[in-house]
């Protein structure tokens, strides 16, 4: 039986003893690179096609070739293909397969190509598709926080910062923070995917192939944008994977923040919204608890892929040149960080749209704290006060209003013209309402409704150009 | 269907809507906490006894929860269990089928627990156990390492620093090292484990449990050393996860440590040392390679535990108390860990009792490279030369060496005397002989023979006493 | 001026050209390495005492070097000693002025040394009494803690899971939960001291020393626990390093939680705290504002601990033995965590000294939010229902209340019984009431009253033990 | 005294009790960002020319400050400007130091600014300034390297994988490929910049400005590419921090690769290369050392920027908006990492252009280990073996050869042919010669002379269009 197992190596030639079963568990990567069969194959038809244009198989070799690899993805998709452990990795299980049904023809197919080239490519072809599908999902959630700005262009709320009422502003401008952050996401994305899309075949196992081979007919029939440039860089690059889960992690961070955001509204002392039934859960002590539980788990799961992007990091610190097993841990926590961020985004995105807004309590909580007292200051400035002093005679009319418990707009004209400042005058009032406090951040940034409305279209094209 | 699963929930009482399904499967823990269940069944067992002892179940119940709870373990470890993924986690899924089977006597086994506590206490009976499988596997490699040493008590080589030539050593002297760093490691785990045997149960949800319970009972029952202090932090607590999680890491970087000197001892440079064929493997391109899969993998696994810290670190970041369920984060980073940290144990111990050192290499190496100048340097010390003087000397007779290309004991006693210093006398020969080199540092630590052998001798001591 | 600069390296003898002024700036190590001279001095004259009892240096020698050592200290501390970045670190700028001073004995200090076990030494004496001073500090945040907690034992607040309220608990228990994680601080300190607390010196450069010294005489001279085991391991350990940041890095983890909830109650939402404004910084904008800002900064510098260690793990990671320059990227990660984590734990002791709790908002929330609501499932338990029933029956009755907008013990006790069950009698409202449910959770980690007063004493026990 | 600094705060008027000093000085960082001044005063003083322009400010006043800020440029540079510790950051030492030599209208100058805005300025300005600066040490480097390679252009040398020798390369091709790792890091710079490239002032302190100020022209003067486009995002936002630190990350990565490749040339195994004098430095203790400390520290500073990568993602994760405190610890890793790359590119590339190559070492080395194989079974493949056959023949040629101690090419044709093929033919040595081998990579990427040659000469031309 070890015979068996060590005539099944693909270079069980230059090996007197058979690998011991221990080793080969653990060095065996098909547990979890099975996921790239259908990468795997779609790499394979076009090396095979094109080992056929440049004369190193025959045509009909080729076909048979592309025919049993198709009915591989069929079989595997079908769940009636065998995942051998002892088959190392998804490369080999397959092409033993294929040799399986169609001999000798599949004995060619690993012509002028190594593992080291064509895994790669896979993980290339896999991220380039995954991207795609992470950049559609981030789109998604921009939408779900421009329909709930959209619907409440009036609502106006607290502005924090430390956590402290600051400012008013609208709870839409709020909202299309998150939307900038993730534009900055697509973007971060948008450029790694030209450094995740060169076509890395060709490189052999570290040095080029020796064979006349095409490398630009692979490269045009996977739509590859450019070619990799160097062999020895190309069979030991993970750049492209290292640099996509930190676009990732950054994308979780602010994940993580609009997360902390609805577990802080959704408290009872916040009360600003009201999670759907359907996405909160209960406990299994306390019957009345509705728990934030998806908001907690995404800001969580920021973690992960925090850990996912150092785990990659420390792996390839120190490696010499060219490939080295270690790479092959680069896997596992690629795969996770995609599952991860999907899973996040495909949760927040009906969560978000899910959201019910307490619209007094919010608007409420943006006239207690003296949220006008910017605007009190600048009203002085404008009155030719310069903004130092304005903001010390300001502070002074706060600890007023705290010691009264009182509103700024609640002292009264002469209270403020006597005690605080004669450039005082009853227009005061209106300046700094709430309402004139929003609708004054006119410049781009701002919080006036007009502003924000000009985002939330300038958001829409973008979305809509992709 | 949707009410089905609604009633399902132990928590549905409170709700109008059933869960999204988007949000079971996102919130889901079973897929993962699964392998908790006997542990899981475990506490389950003592918490009815406890309640029947407390006058909270009766006799019968108690009795009838145990013998339900037996019979399921036989079911999942038949594989005759269906996990649905809509019990949410592994705790619920088990709660669930004992009400299938034993009825109303199932409903109340939840009585005075909470599943915050519930967690906590698998999870500590979890890692309590595997903190114990991971000592015993340290220890085996402490074993390996120790056997390697016995075996070539005698056999010379450089050691380096900078990774240059720097002073001969015993081979022995070298590979004890490791078993040095990995006693630490046993040390650490051990200290872990005072932290991590704490029973929780009886915290409840937060606040500890308005029923009178006995929390020593079921601390006794399943022989943990000491009782959480307050439930609050009981329930909010993963310090012994992360804890346990830093004690990984760092001996994940003792083993990369390890494995990145087979790697460099492995190649043709070195030819210190033949990789066993079973624990080697091949290139599916170059029919020549023999690799140091193992070595190469158990360095790059080091960045999967640091990660692993890392996304545990930032899940409990800023999290305000108590029980927030980003801490359901917790599982996979561990179970992953535990598990990589027990693979790459048992793949290193056969290793590197399975290397045979080519010794001829390793010696002439130790010849090479002017070894024995500290020495040099010493033997002047001792005609009172200041060291400082004696090292300039000697620096200055290698320079004559390495443009006479020769070693430093090829130099003529005149040329010593004449050019360097007239202390030298014909007995320096013998005294920077590599052998009296090695023999000389007999002071604990040290590479003399003699020494080595105690420090071999105190380290099988140690292993024996656990 | 290279001759010159060529001259004053410790170890010009052997090169023929002048270091390039570039490496030496990036690879010196004084500017931040100065910080250990005291340790340096202390190490070297006890060094030299030992060299003198070995008969290595004449008493006198010893002596000479020992005076001109403690000037040293003087010159440093008076800032007139003179740090030249081209002495490399501070074990050569101290050397150098001592040959300076005392001329051919302090040539002669070197002897039977390398800087790689010296730099260790220092490097082990500086955390050994760093640890300590850590400790003293978490102890200071400890009785800050009790402090407030003794002075509130009657004050009820809302226990939160999930950030929605859940159980009503003392704010003491609240409190005290935080002084059981730094206990657990200080207990991971004191273990991590033991594998501090090891004497390096012998070592040499890697094998040991070919002198006869005597490691014990300077351990105990010292006041070393135990000696170094194995020479090469000894010059290349960075384990204590380590895990003393792995120990802060959960250090600053639970202050990041503290920090968390001092900004959450200092809100005007949760309106739970008042911070005093000697503790509170303003806004250069808003003159209204009043900012959390050392809790803030608090929670954000975790980050900086994490990543110190996340640096000395990768720094380590394959690295093959023994000393490699890497090691000398511990300094100043190490450096900034001890003065980070010191200055943490200095500012935010006084800030809980001096937080002020708004009790009535406190105890109000705690009667908001169904917190009673496990106790009257708990009430029906005791009547026989089964637990899951009683869950399910309570949150009927939340939902209820919920549609009603009132508190549960508002409900009639009729309603009670016809709506819900039978079971319900005049005595439920006795059983839910906030300062019932308090006072039930008796069993130790419960948060009753009683019970906390004890795990106070027992903190306070605990503390006076050191 | 209290008093007196109470007043000097910005904010002082709302407060009662002054700064505790301890809080002042943890929450001070003029410290570290007085580095920032030139950055602070370029945005002062084109935001005071737009403060005229827009009417809030004479033009009088704008010039008295243009005048009272270049003066304290000269101040700053000449050492004679006080940083007071008491006044918090870069900004309030500025504008006080202003306010003391211009009066009233340098208390103007904070007219429609936030500190919130005012320091995310400085830190783009500097980021977009460094970058420019990483990138041009960066093409520095891609210059040293491409220099090496244009002078060996005919030097083989083996290359590797698994650290085992895998097939002949030039050196060439080995020192292009960390040119293209290093062109992409320019590249991800590149993209980097136009997220730090936007102009943040006028978001205010979260919610814009109230005032009518003209953002574009402040825009223009400072030429940035754009405008931020949400004010609660742009005062919060540290992605474009993050996002430069995970490129400087990477490229310290590569940065590691090849040190790592450089501590292991310049090992007595290797023997690749010879360390110029000026960039090696010896032992303090051993007098023969010649070590790499250079290139050592470079791998061991990869930790560094990791580690500062780590602390920023923890300390945004979980952040609720817009501007806390925590932003502040987003200086210290910034700063630190860029003077680590910077200074780690700085010495490496010397380092690299002084690297003498013992060409005789490295041709030989390409000559052993069977490096030839994979064209001997390229070659049976030409003659219509199917590649996995050819690969399993030539696998027990090499096994052959190891138990001959031969090179392949040493056993005669006849036992060629009779052992292992018929169709091997006298031109199969012709075909496996080194330089064969070396020659027929042709393909982009491979590793052929003239291939090298164009890759060269592609590097050079992106080299010079930036």
């Amino acid at each position: 039986m070890k015979a068996r197992r060590k005539a099944s190596k693909p270079w069980g030639g230059r090996f007197a003893q058979a690998t011991n079963p221990l080793v080969e568990s653990y060095t065996a990567s098909i547990q979890f690179d099975r996921r790239l069969y259908r990468y795997d194959i779609q790499g394979s038809v076009v090396h095979a096609r094109m080992l056929a244009k440049c004369g190193l198989l025959a045509k009909a070799e080729a076909d048979k070739i592309a025919t049993g690899l198709h009915e591989i993805v069929g079989e595997i998709e079908r769940g009636e293909f065998r995942f051998d452990p002892s088959s190392e990795d998804i490369h080999m299980a397959i092409e033993g397969r294929l040799i399986e049904k169609v001999g000798e023809a599949g004995a060619k197919l690993h012509t002028g190509r190594s593992r080291n080239d064509q895994v790669v490519l896979d993980l290339r072809l896999y991220l380039r598709e995954e991207i795609g599908l992470v950049r559609r999902l981030v789109a998604g959630l921009q939408r779900a926080l421009i329909g709930q700005a959209e619907s409440h262009l009036d609502l106006i709320m607290p502005g924090y910062t430390h956590l402290q009422r600051a400012q008013p502003v609208l709870l839409a401008h709020h909202l299309m923070a998150y939307v900038e952050m993730l534009e900055r996401d697509r973007a971060r994305l948008t450029d790694a995917l030209v450094r995740v899309d060169v076509m890395p075949l060709g490189s052999g196992a570290l040095s080029g192939v020796g064979l006349p081979i095409d490398r630009r007919f692979v490269a045009r029939a996977l739509q590859f944008r450019s070619l990799s440039a160097n062999s020895l860089d190309a069979v030991s690059d993970r750049d492209f994977v290292i640099e996509s889960l930190a676009a990732f992690a950054l994308l979780m961070a602010h994940l993580s923040r609009l997360a902390e955001e609805i577990v802080l509204w959704a408290s009872s002392e916040f009360g600003f919204i009201e999670l759907p039934d359907a996405f909160a859960t209960g406990s299994s002590m306390m019957p009345q608890k509705k728990n934030p539980d998806v908001a907690e788990l995404t800001r969580a799961k920021t973690g992960r892929v925090f850990g996912a992007l150092v785990a990659l990091l420390t792996a390839v610190k120190g490696l010499p040149l060219s490939y080295n097993r270690d790479l092959q841990e680069d896997k596992e926590p690629l795969f996770d960080s995609v599952e991860t961020v999907k899973a996040a985004l495909s949760a927040m995105a009906p969560l978000v749209g899910g959201l019910a807004f307490h619209r007094d309590r919010m608007r409420k909580a943006a006239q207690d704290g003296f949220l006008n007292a910017t605007d009190m200051a600048d009203y002085l400035v404008l009155k030719g006060v310069p903004f130092r002093q304005a903001h010390e005679i300001v502070g002074r009319v706060v600890r007023r209003c705290v010691s009264k418990r009182c509103r700024i707009e609640e002292l009264s004209l002469k209270e403020l013209q006597t005690r605080f400042s004669g450039l005082f005058d009853q227009d005061v009032f209106a300046y700094i309402a709430v309402d004139a406090c929003v609708d004054r951040r006119r410049a781009t940034g701002g919080t006036a409704r007009a502003t924000v409305k000009r985002a939330i279209g300038a958001a829409k094209t973008r979305l809509r150009s992709g």
